[in-house]
């Protein structure tokens, strides 16, 4: 359902509506009244007649029109009956402003959970609870009662008041930008991030979308919307809640606990979402995007009038991976007949005092580094803008004559330009002339680089669209009828684990790489089955009541001697015996020995709030002491697999270290992609890990495997 | 020598001073006039009787009384001749605005050389050349030309003429601290950043010292001399050229390259300095340093008006390694008393709108919260000081209020506040009095938690203090008559790389613990040798001419057979021969093969700013794929050398994984010190690698030796 009626209502109903100016329920309609609302205004409370000069109604039945939003400013207590009323009236959405609802505990998740059944009942949709409030700055809809909100193109979405209050204040103080939306989504008891993410995407004066999230109801959801939506506008997004997600979850060990924090970072940066770490530098970069054309190449020159800041900002655009390419020698050329001999024309480029006498032409130099092929985009340092300042007032104006020219350079060659200047607090003309043609201008180097920094990312995330997913799952997709027998039969026994020769097996339906592994039931089997194997075999406990091999007793290596591997056979099935009396044993898996190779791990779980997520690194201490490993929420496309490969520290390994040979990247790949696939398969696996998997010179081979299924109560749900 | 007189200089003659307002010559001695500086000012230039009203002066000589101090603006190529006449009128120092010295090349080199040589001749030091200048603000000396700089008790010491205006600027605006002396150092090609930072320290009315560096010429004296300051006064540096310096040495490979950026940082940092990485954040901590005590238990709370800043300001503060400790039972009974209900009272502490109405609350929350024995510190995050502007007028007493009890509480409790507010930048009366009080405000959640982490640091370094080394090396204490032979003979021998059995015969005599090796020269020899060690042994080439033994074919491992071991001896000679014909072969060692354990490397080198430094991490792949390794300048204390032990990522290997018993990390932290040593004993040492070096669950045992001698013409310079 759009969320039109509610976004851009023609008429707002304050329930609550009061005479007392320091209730929120008069300080709305005071707000709405100064600023100009263009819809109609309702204020409903049975004991006023009159409120700043409106009639007030004694509820929502009275008001002789269609209200399409209410505005709800009373308790919590009170809001399933007044959700009744508004469904009686056929209202679109309701505003609940009220807290003590699921943030508070167990009642208030109940009473979240009662108003939410009210809404869907009556096909009300509701924004929050807990929440600010909403605006609307293009009917100056004003449902959080805070004033002069700068108006602009840039849709605000927060989960935080004083956040929004922090990105307006910004706005105002220190751009020439503003607001098409904003939205306190509270609890998200009922509209999502994704589905306001939706609305924003479709209206047309909204260029850019800024985010601040402590957690999401609704990750995958998010994260397929986004990816709808940051090809056609940028969303800027940052999230806190690192060091609190701590503390609830103390107990659980550090390594999963950043895991999962950069499972949200790396799938929301897949889903072309430009992650910010530092609140500095979230409506500066929303400023950028919402404005400037991206980076094509991710290349950048520096322009400066001081080796310090040329130093600083190349250490930074550096630390965030952007190429600062040297000039063409064309460029080199025209740069020389500019500027004094002293001059640095290489990149940085630094002007070594030949704009002191006349600061315009740093106009010159922009033009002449915009039109080199090798650069897309621009980042000039220093005093600009100052000069008139510092030195004498008359190059005030050859300063604004460069910044015109500079604005119209940007629509001309398509390339952005940010300026640092020491001089952005004191607002001079020509930095203010600047900020008319969108060109942002910040006194902090760290601020104006990572803006510049977040231009070339989302530019490079444009030009490697085509390689994304869109983490939509298709469950039960590409399920095998062999696959899901076996989840069955797991089922019917009533267990949620498959021992490891099911596992094997269900792997081996598509057509995974699983070592030559069999089921002996007695010594002479085993002994059989290990004479059909050339070399040496491993052999281990197959019981639903012994998932610790080892600990039982359960596994006996590089066996090659008939004798020997009847006689191991006995003596597991006697440990196990020892070590559960009671176990249920199904027979010896009798193996051969793998292949020498890298040992590498690959499993899955489902996130909380993003679902199935597949983890890959090193075996053995890396993964154990160095959780050097790589996670991504599924389905992972191959450019997605190859990475994970590559992005650990210990990667390298791969490619054969003191002269080993490489080993095969491409079938490990193929095998992520596979658990991509397995996982997509079939939605009972809660959990799947192959450990060890050997990576070999040509191959790999999975040597364990263990899938946990998801609790239910459904026998077999395919 | 002090350098009270060029600092404090109550006379300074102007050479190349100008009639000209767009010369420095000029500029400068209109800005000396108009604040006033409370010195001479002797304007130089045969061409001019008067400039601004001062008699102007042919040359130096003829000027009546003494001079402290030449500013002098003209070009790099008269100095030489200029300084002459300095050192005949006895001037103890000279500022040198010129460009065109080292930075630009060898002749500016060997200019740069020339003058150093005339000052020292005539006891002249050098401010620069290649500087913006000075300003002493005590004496209004201001020989930088920038205007109405704020005065203060920040020292500011830069190599960059913009960031000190950068740093200028920023106090201005967004402070009420300024600075009692701004030096730029420039080339430094006479006085070292070392000579300012100890004036700085003696100055009686600098509290904190500032600076921003590119590079260093003498880091190791520059850490010496920190050490002895940082006890006294913070000490806040700002470290660029991290990627330049990556250019210049392209082709040396990342590891290294990162490694001595990290050897820079960790050696600051030991020697009590902040390093800082944000250039935003340089001037905001020395503002908190600079007046407000250190955090003692490196324990915060944080009191706000709102989740969303309270949630990224525990993040922030998380990652900065803060603790944020719960409140006591008794602060939060305190609390709860003073905030309604849905208050959170633990930490950070949410006043949930309990101050709407009063905002003189957050100074009763702020006392009940620094009377907490656990809290060190205080960090108010969210609107205080805007309630007035963002609601109604009358709430500024009540902030105002606030304001001057949490000045006085600071002086109290001796525990710092620092104050992010969203109406930071709007200059409000309650922050402006708060700053009034030095209690820093900042608009930035990023920087206010910057400030409050350094605080906590400092804190930390203080209190840590008696742990640390002074970074004074004493060149050939602790020499073995006997290693110093060996040395002797290598030199003797024209060589400059130690055999593998004179580097363990060197580390004997310093009783480190090398496996029992001895030199076999015949096959017999050899075979009567390995049967004296228990076990299967080793063998190794000896000799000169080859320095990678494996290549040569000149090692041969777990040899236990006397057949063997003579055939392994053969072999190894024959080999050798045929790799090099001319080889002189010394013989070959025959070692037992080390006890199992954990393999690490001990490397020492001479790093070009700092002098030796120390590299150690755990061998094979964790060193040559994930380059986890610990650096630090030597000398070590024993908590540096237990630190590196413990910072590697791999670190918990030692401890022992998979139920392998824990390694002795005593005998290798004993093992570190004892190389600390060795290169204090031996100056002449280059470069030492013990790889590797095995740890035991009891001991160590240095399996391979290497050590490098400096080149030196001198044959034995003990």
């Amino acid at each position: 359902m759009s969320l039109d009626r509610i976004m851009d209502a023609r008429s707002v109903a304050i329930i609550g509506a009061s005479r007392n100016p320091t209730k929120r329920g008069y300080q709305t309609i005071r707000v709405l009244l100064e600023e100009q609302y263009e819809g109609e205004i309702f204020p409903v409370n049975p004991k006023e007649e009159r409120i700043l000069g409106l009639t007030c109604y004694p509820s929502l039945k009275e008001i002789e029109t269609a209200v399409d939003l209410a505005l709800i400013c009373t308790p919590a207590k009170t809001i399933p009956t007044i959700l009744e009323a508004c469904g009686e009236k056929q209202v679109a959405g309701a505003v609940l402003l009220a807290g003590g609802f699921g943030e508070t505990g167990q009642a208030g998740r109940e009473l979240e959970n009662t108003i939410v059944d009210v809404a869907r009942t009556h096909g009300i949709r509701l924004v929050g609870p807990n929440t600010s409030g909403m605006l609307n700055l293009k009917s100056n809809m004003n449902l959080v009662g805070l004033r002069d909100a700068p108006k602009g193109n840039i849709a605000l979405l927060t989960q935080s008041g004083n956040m929004a209050l922090t990105l307006i204040m910004e706005a105002k103080i220190k751009s020439h930008k503003g607001f098409s939306y904003y939205v306190g989504v509270g609890n998200e008891a009922d509209i999502k991030f994704h589905e306001y993410l939706e609305f924003f995407r479709q209206d047309p004066d909204t260029a850019a979308i800024l985010m601040y999230v402590e957690g999401m109801r609704e990750g995958r959801k998010f994260l397929q919307q986004a990816y709808k939506t940051t090809i056609e506008k940028p969303v800027i997004l940052l999230k806190s809640g690192r060091s609190s997600t701590g503390k609830r979850s103390a107990g659980s060990h550090t390594g999963a606990l950043a895991g999962m924090s950069r499972v949200a970072k790396s799938a929301l940066q897949r889903a072309g979402v430009l992650v910010i770490e530092n609140s500095d530098e979230l409506f500066p970069v929303a400023e950028s995007l919402s404005s400037l054309p991206a980076i094509r190449n991710n290349a950048v020159a520096i322009l400066a009038d001081g080796g310090g800041h040329a130093t600083i900002a190349a250490d930074l655009l550096t630390d965030h991976g952007v190429r600062m390419p040297e000039l063409s020698a064309k460029t080199q050329e025209k740069l020389r007949e500019l500027l004094p001999p002293a001059a640095s024309v290489v990149n940085p480029v630094d002007v070594a005092g030949g704009t002191d006498a006349d600061p315009s032409l740093f106009a010159d130099c922009a033009r002449v580094i915009l039109q080199d092929p090798n650069v897309g985009g621009l980042l000039l340092v220093g005093l600009f803008g100052g000069y008139g300042i510092r030195f004498a007032e008359q190059l005030t104006l050859m300063e604004e004559d460069a910044a015109h020219q500079m604005g119209k350079m940007v629509r001309k060659y398509k390339k952005p330009v940010v300026v640092h200047s020491l001089y952005a607090s004191e607002k001079p003309h020509p930095l203010e002339l600047l900020r008319y043609y969108n060109i942002p201008v910040h006194d902090s180097l760290d601020v104006a680089t990572k803006c510049v920094a977040s231009l070339a990312e989302y530019g490079n995330y444009l030009h490697s669209y085509h390689a994304k997913t869109n983490f939509v799952f298709n469950w039960g997709h590409k399920a095998h009828p062999k696959g899901a027998a076996i989840i069955c039969q797991v089922r019917a026994e009533g267990r949620s684990a498959l021992l490891e020769n099911e596992a094997k097996a269900l792997l081996r339906h598509h057509q995974a790489p699983v070592s030559a592994d069999a089921l002996a039931q007695s010594a002479d089997e085993a002994a059989d089955l290990a004479e059909a194997i050339q070399g040496p075999v491993a052999m281990k406990i197959v019981s639903p009541q012994i998932l610790h091999k080892s600990d039982a007793g359960g596994v006996k290596l590089g066996l090659s001697r008939k004798a020997d591997i009847r006689k191991a056979y006995n003596q597991i099935v006697k440990n196990a015996k020892a070590y559960a009396p009671d176990a249920d044993i199904r027979g010896v898996i009798v193996a051969p020995m793998a292949d020498a190779g890298v040992e590498v791990i690959i499993g899955t779980k489902i996130d909380d709030q993003f679902g199935p997520v597949i983890m890959y690194g090193l075996g053995g201490v890396m993964v154990e002491i160095l959780k050097d490993v790589s996670f991504r929420v599924l389905p992972i496309s191959r450019l997605s697999a190859k990475r994970m490969t590559e992005e650990t520290k210990s990667s390298p390994i791969l490619d054969g270290v003191r002269g080993n040979p490489p080993h095969d990247r491409k079938a490990l790949i193929k095998l992520l992609l596979l658990c991509s696939d397995i996982v997509e398969a079939y939605p009972e696996i809660a959990e799947m890990d192959l450990n060890p998997v050997i990576v070999h010179e040509e191959g790999v081979t999975i040597v364990d495997a263990r899938i946990l299924l998801k609790p239910t109560e459904s026998a077999c749900p395919i």
